[in-house]
């Protein structure tokens, strides 16, 4: 689950001239606009270099965040099986997420999403791009219904993570995860599969 | 629901010295905990100066968070009407706030929430004190349970400011009010009053 392995290559100095101009291409021009090649240059490194380090895009956007978790692995395996049990399932897998030692890098990047304008919007662009889009990716929801229901489930889940881990209000920062599976599971089923009237004018 | 309306009294210099000294004494020693006299010797004034200033510890503590509101006006106004409704109204009156110029301070307010472990427990010590408890004392909630079910309804409510406010996600950024009120009313509703199985042991 945890994203880094083994050693990281490259020098740390062009690492850091890249995963800082990765940034402000993210930020800025939105996770589809930013092009290696406009990052490379940026940085001062060929493009192939950007690629040597750090694999696709989508790869470079999870270093240049700090992400503890690669989306495109965890994403697929919280929302495989009966799809009945999809909000238990979410929060159950969340919540282990945010339990384990990667949940300090979670709150460090909630930290700085909330920091300021520039990094919400680099941290929306992360949303969208690495997590919204692949839970479209795997969830059959009706196009024009996905982005809401996609969105409704992060607001829950986020407020959980400020609440738990951030903020820690009691009893629910140190609720037996169960507890909080049954509590707001239903919440996230509804989100993602229940009708929903009076959200969509033609519903 | 403004808070501040004009003229504030006393001295620039020793206003800041009784709110920072406020601060650090709600956050080290919680809302309970601090008092006033303790607050005024830290700040090297006459308690009766700090009442004559700020009057309550309530009213000291909502200007030492720069609170845009102040939650004994507002909470009671927000949960007043039909208990079947109280989610949607919740709802409906969270975004109005927000809505209105008073959501900068809001966003303000949450972000410095964020920004380190000390805010994050002054922050708590704000909702704990001035939020849950007020709600806990105007609706009919069993006591073992108002705990938990307010603190679900706050992650829902934080999350939902993180994520039209701060995260700017779309379309829940720019959904009208009454899109958010039916999506998320009857989630607010269920955590208040709803039966929630598996959370309590004996229900």
């Amino acid at each position: 689950m945890v994203r880094r392995t083994g050693r990281r290559p490259g020098n740390p100095d062009t690492r850091d001239a890249i995963l800082g101009a990765a940034r402000t291409a993210f930020a800025e021009k939105g996770f589809d606009g930013a092009s290696i090649r406009h990052i490379a240059t940026v940085a001062g490194v060929d493009p192939a270099l950007v690629h040597h380090y750090f694999g696709t895009k989508d790869k470079l956007f999870l270093a240049a965040m700090n992400s503890p978790i690669d989306p495109s692995v965890v994403i697929p395996e919280a929302l495989a099986g009966d799809p009945d049990l999809v909000g238990e399932r979410l929060v159950r897998f969340f919540l282990g997420i945010w339990d384990s030692p990667a949940g300090k890098a979670g709150v460090a990047m909630l930290r700085s999403a909330v920091s300021s304008e520039w990094t919400a919007r680099l941290f929306r662009e992360f949303v969208v791009s690495q997590v919204l889009r692949r839970v479209r990716a795997v969830v059959p929801l009706r196009p024009e219904e996905a982005q809401m229901r996609v969105s409704l489930v992060a607001s829950q889940l986020a407020g959980l993570a400020m609440a738990r881990y951030v903020i820690k209000v009691e009893p629910l920062a140190s609720a037996p995860p169960e507890v909080l599976v049954a509590a707001i599971g239903p919440t996230i089923q509804r989100y993602v599969f229940g009708d929903l009237p009076g959200v969509w004018p033609d519903s």
